[in-house]
């Protein structure tokens, strides 16, 4: 299904370096020899991407801008409860299925899936000029997704209730690359992290929220969006959000 | 500082398959060039010990009885607005220092950081006997050593209030292995992991909150500890849990 937009060549390291490494066909043997392969984090990347910061850039950190996307399956705990581990791994396995093709095919990378939720980053290291409207295009295409297919998720998982997404995404200013030294963790920190994750908490099923930030890039689009404002937790200043039609 | 208890060969592939796959020494170069390394999980472990389930065990999870430690670092997002992500990224690295030797010593390994939370899971793929034993004991180093160095995270991060960790303990039955096909996630799941979560999150600053079924386990080490009831997120049924001294 992704085989069509596939390249040979890794476009992280291409964009962030300008070196070419090949991660398919046989030019990427010495690479595969190094230790360097294809990165779990999206098709066309390697795993240099990952590391490249202590390597390259001189630094463990570096800070970016940025579109992080959070979505999660709502009422994971209670599902969990009801239809026991076999329904649940159907369930999650159809979850990252509908997720990961969304957000590659828009180059988002996906950091790290927990459990219900996904943590997706936009504009790094494939660099993107329109990272929040690509965001929000990825998160429209897994609402959308999921309301499509909602029959055959719930005959996965063998549930009764309807199997329903919440989305946030925010944009700004983090800080990216491996942190700790025993165990190394590539991710994302910063309160743009932490607002699309609460942002995701409040979001009701199936909807998209996205912050003032956020909507000031894609305001051409949906024009007069009602603001509503959400105090989060862990947030002193109540957030302005609006809420993206699906 | 870990390097005492490495070994050459990868415990868990010894321990669930029979199979001696080498990661260190010259012995490794045949199994480095097959794409096998030392996981990040564990030092004492491969990366074939993640997709074994597919390649050995035909399955992409199987159920296994294991013990789920959840650690988190109290109030992450509001740390994160006041210091910024230059004192977060220390205080994250020096949280995942300090949480990572307390799990690989007892044979755990580490799942996944998420932000400001731990994922640790024991008798898997390494087998423990007293498994529930192996993760209380790392649970209350990593408690102790946050008391220790508390003067030191807190210049780290440059931050006036305490730093303190909330730790959620729970044992049962679990599915584990590969979940998704496009994206493929390595992780644990099912009612035993939602649990922990739940208790990591209903513990209070410094504490270590173990369910009725782990407590049964170490009893004998700690009898006469006051059961409690909390009503946790998600969980239609109460949960009986004990605070551990530290």
């Amino acid at each position: 299904m992704m085989d069509d937009f596939k390249k040979v060549y890794c476009r992280g390291c291409w964009q962030q370096m300008k070196v070419p490494i090949f991660i398919r066909t046989p030019l990427s043997v010495p690479f595969r020899l190094m230790g360097i392969r294809p990165s779990r984090m999206h098709p066309n990347l390697c795993t240099l991407c990952e590391s490249m910061f202590t390597r390259v850039k001189k630094n463990k950190q570096i800070d970016i801008q940025a579109t992080v996307m959070f979505a999660d399956l709502r009422g994971y705990t209670a599902l969990s409860e009801q239809v026991g581990p076999d329904g649940i791994a159907r369930l999650l396995n159809a979850f990252y299925d509908e997720c990961a093709p969304a957000i590659w095919r828009r180059d988002g990378i996906i950091n790290k899936m927990i459990g219900d939720a996904v943590l997706s980053i936009f504009n790094f290291p494939i660099e993107q000029h329109d990272h929040v409207h690509q965001a929000m295009m990825a998160g429209i295409e897994i609402q959308r997704k999921c309301a499509a297919v909602q029959s055959e998720l719930r005959a996965a998982a063998g549930l009764d209730v309807p199997v329903q997404i919440g989305i946030g995404i925010h944009t700004g200013t983090a800080a990216i690359g491996e942190f700790g030294t025993a165990y190394k963790d590539f991710t994302i920190i910063g309160s743009v992290v932490n607002k699309a994750a609460r942002l995701q908490g409040a979001a009701a099923n199936g909807e998209i929220l996205i912050t003032e930030e956020a909507y000031s890039h894609i305001e051409h689009m949906y024009p007069h969006l009602e603001p509503r404002t959400y105090h989060l937790k862990g947030m002193e200043q109540p957030v302005i959000a609006y809420s993206v039609p699906v």
